[in-house]
């Protein structure tokens, strides 16, 4: 198949694959396929991979992520610096995933309510504290598969 | 538009956005920039945004993204447990990204070489120390915008 992409030269515009190192593969996948996330039958043993709309999700032990890149781990940080956001269409939407978020296990870490911005959002944190942002953005525009499309 | 979800309840399996916090983010969206990847019009003097094929990318200054999620920011971590993935068609593809990322302002953390699951990557780290991974996976394919599919 021809490629197009869509921006970039040699090192082209794809975020292909966000991979967070988990401290316990099975905990963390349990918690994803109770979302009802899809697990890509190219999940192994030791990687574990989740299909989405946007960037294929990875889980990988956290300590075999950091050597695998060749630089040293860290415990536990109060903030990694790195945010996912899971945009929707409306506030309910928004309400209603955090309810079913913590029903899989997640922990609410900001109840959703309205932002400076003019819409709406909250965070939760996944069982290795991995930040996942709730957010209704007015405006914001989705694809037909769910892909978040920005002018 | 009818949204067809490609997986999941109440919370859709969706990465809309990947943010990185920054520490100056004229200096890193003019690294992004630098790569040739589009920045969105929506962007404003508070918050950068690029498309890719897969996730938005949106660049916000560390200290306010922690302030957002409502929890204390850290300093420099060695590793912030999560790394985004770029793949490519080629072995000589990521040979050439990481030419490019370098001449972009980006600092190799480890040079494309062959890996233990049969495919070839290399790290680099963008200006705020966030990674990268350039990788070829033999069998991995895209669609016609470059976005990753798993089956």
């Amino acid at each position: 198949m021809t490629t197009t992409n869509t921006g970039g030269g040699a090192v082209p515009a794809r975020i292909s694959i966000i991979t967070l190192g988990v401290a316990d593969l099975a905990r963390s996948s349990a918690f994803y396929e109770a979302l009802g996330w899809p697990r890509a039958s190219a999940s192994s043993a030791e990687i574990v991979w989740f299909r989405t709309a946007d960037s294929v999700l990875g889980l990988f032990p956290a300590d075999e992520l950091a050597a695998d890149a060749g630089i040293p781990p860290i415990g536990e940080p109060a903030f990694r610096g790195v945010t996912m956001g899971i945009n929707l269409e409306s506030e309910r939407a928004v309400d209603e995933a955090m309810t079913a978020a913590v029903a899989a296990g997640a922990s609410v870490v900001k109840p959703p309510k309205a932002t400076s911005w003019g819409g709406y959002s909250g965070y939760f944190e996944d069982p290795d504290g991995h930040l996942w942002e709730l957010a209704h953005a007015p405006g914001f525009a989705f694809s037909g598969t769910g892909q978040l499309v920005l002018p």
